[in-house]
């Protein structure tokens, strides 16, 4: 593609450049002299002057800038919209694979896909669009949303509700009995998981996590919540929209999370929490009490973000602050002898 | 289901609401008037004057209660009975699916029953009334036990021994190579683990957990102990009987820990260390000593709970008592120089 | 086996008991009278008198040893030379198994083995003596080496380049979308991840870990680096030769590892650090910031380890720490009372 014709593609304006042949996309650094590259902040303008690039995507112009500028609206927008334009060409798959095993009862919309060696249980519905990626189980009376993707050996157990647009990838476990035992003469006894899982439209799910289901009711993932590989979600966990979990956090059973709430890598939460919306728990935090809306909460157990780094600053200088303790003791001492004599 | 009739099935007594419908279990909260709820302690009481339940059960009669009492000698007995009783009729699995591959040396028992997909190798056993899943593994000469359930896509390598009444959730997996290795002439050399893994009876696991097979001997889960989702045990583990681990908790290799012990999420316990019967790691918190007997420890690295709470507490006024040394500087600076003149 | 024979095979010297049997490899402890054990360090010298080990693997013979010696030039490779003799006898795989889906495009070597229910997409390449396990997917155009071992459900996606001599065990993930999303108009939506993943000769991943592909460009695991379960390492991330990544440990997108970096059970590296040669995290740590060469950290956020130690002394000493300072303000008090009297 020639630079105009992905300029005009991306409703963007050239500075120059336009006759560069264009083959994908790529960072100011790795960028070749058929890519196009872009600018996300401006504290990284002047990288630009290393740069190989046919051009930059940018959202305001550059009064210097030594490459051809292509000018959008908004840089994540339209980088989202250039790297689908030169996502690799896959073969699409199409109806039902013949090793796939549907069970008679079940309701594949006749657009869905289901890859090979998968198993679609009674009464499933898999719904127009869907892709069922090789391997995957989907449990009795389970149903997939419209234009959905589960990859490859994915398990969704019976009784789950999956809406429309959800994406979940490889080898990740929906449904799943939770952690909830009784401990009665002698044993832990299993408390059954009556309920189910919730999925509302565009939920993201990476790979090998897991969403346990509820005793009672469901386990919630409110609309449009992404989350990062190995995560762990509890039973009866109810999380709201728009939510981000990064890789290998997780939640324990019967916490309600708000609208909004991030949670960085390998970060949790305990059982029977609130969290309120946009809350953020930071990087490998450990929440073991309410958090109110819009709090940052970092360390274990957490505080409030900017008293914990306070802490942590103080914490680190330790050894100096025993010293000066010390050196106090023995000053003290002096003129306590001092005032005796 | 009458309530009189539920009653009655869970050797309750009732102290009115017999003629009501019942079809289910809930929350005091999420109750609907069909709904049997369950008070497990006594601080909830006051919330079932909000509760639509038919009825509450209940292990002593309340005084005062706004809605029918069902009095058993156990609540979470009785609980789990109700629970199993309402619990989602699934279509039975029988027999072995004829997409299942079976190497003619295993011996399958003729109760037991084998998913599609599923792939049973060389001289498996699998007992009386066991479930495997589909699309699991189950590796060369593995006996599996009786009445087991090895839910979608488990696999479980050579070697192993699967106790009776034992739950391996979708994914997990069993019998894994550790990670142990020796660094010579410039590269890491895997060391062979010849060993295997005994999980005994009665001993459940979560979704996409691991469980290391063992170098010399077997890795060890004793009977009873549940896993949650997410676990890591290294090789050659041995843990005792009716442990709990949580979510993403985890333990290194040979590493030994007795029994009732229990792991919070996302905890951890290094390798070759010694962990005392009825011990209690606490959530997030990662053991790199020896633990005694019934001792709770919490932190990173831990103490003894009573102990680091006091340390966090202090910890989390740091601020302060940095602002206090600085005070008393200044005041015996202002001692020292009063004195000298 | 005769101990004689095994030490002729191990280049060894024996100091007695030649004509002994040997069944396998044991430790110290658990060894039987038919097993030969090894002593890697000295100190552990003197739980020999209490072994029934047939022999000791040695490097430097023991002046008093209760037991025959088999004197090697290096334990460690000695050892693992007995343990794959002593291997369990494992029936091989041959061939593509019948059940297996492989598109007409894909190039598997005559030499390589395709488990049960594997599934092959189009234009994949399988290397010589490479033996794919049961239910794994290998995605379109993906190129695996010669003499890989993939084992049971094993994900693979699209354009993969797996080297030669390399070890996936069962349930892991390579080559899944990573956790990159920008808000726009009121969505998180998803940056297209148009690169791959590269895992270079010898790398070995455990059970139930995730690579996740680059957005550009390539994810990539360096020769010779050994990964352990349940680990996470997130897009563009580069990881260099000979690394080791304990269980439950991850790193974050676009993070650059250096070579001989080890990493311990569940520590973590957050996105777009650099991390030096030799560099050490340890356990459950969480590094924040770039880390040079050969530095080992601990802590969360983590320092220097001897320093973090120094802390820890003092933070677990906290409670006394903060009673001295209250003593000083009292004496103090009374020092400034005595001298305005």
């Amino acid at each position: 593609m020639l630079l105009f014709e992905l300029a005009d593609k991306l409703k963007g304006t050239l500075t120059g450049g336009g006759q560069k042949t264009v083959t994908g996309v790529n960072t100011i650094q790795d960028a070749t002299d058929s890519h196009l590259c872009f600018l996300t902040s401006a504290k990284h303008a002047k990288s630009l002057s290393s740069s190989r690039a046919a051009a930059v995507l940018v959202d305001k112009p550059l009064a210097d800038c030594p490459i051809p500028q292509m000018v959008v609206d908004n840089v994540n927008k339209a980088l989202i919209a250039a790297m689908e334009m030169f996502a690799p060409k896959l073969t699409a798959f199409s109806g039902i694979h013949p090793t796939a095993v549907i069970e008679p009862t079940a309701a594949v919309d006749k657009t869905a896909v289901i890859g090979p060696q998968a198993y679609i249980s009674h009464s499933v519905k898999i719904g127009a669009g869907t892709v069922i990626g090789a391997g995957c189980t989907i449990g009795e009376n389970t149903v997939v949303g419209m234009r959905c993707r589960l990859d490859s050996n994915v398990v969704v157990y019976h009784n789950c509700q999956i809406g429309n647009f959800c994406i979940i990838q490889a080898n990740s476990t929906i449904g799943s009995t939770g952690f909830g035992y009784s401990f009665i003469e002698g044993q832990h006894r299993l408390i059954p998981h009556n309920g189910g899982v919730i999925l509302e439209d565009g939920v993201e799910i990476g790979a090998n996590s897991c969403v346990d289901r509820a005793k009672f009711g469901n386990t919630i993932i409110g609309a449009g919540t992404k989350i990062d590989n190995l995560v762990q979600i509890g039973h009866n966990v109810h999380i709201g929209k728009l939510c981000l979990m990064a890789g290998q956090s997780g939640i324990a059973g019967s916490t309600v999370i708000g609208n909004g709430v991030a949670m960085g890598g390998q970060s949790g939460i305990s059982d029977n929490k609130v969290v309120g919306d946009g809350a953020m728990i930071c990087v490998k935090s450990a929440v073991t009490e309410d958090i109110p809306a819009g709090q940052a909460m970092l360390g274990m157990p957490p505080q409030e973000m900017r008293r914990e780094l306070k802490c942590v600053a103080i914490y680190q200088r330790l050894p100096e602050l025993a010293k000066e303790v010390k050196q106090l003791q023995q000053k003290v001492e002096q003129l306590e002898s001092a005032k005796n004599h």
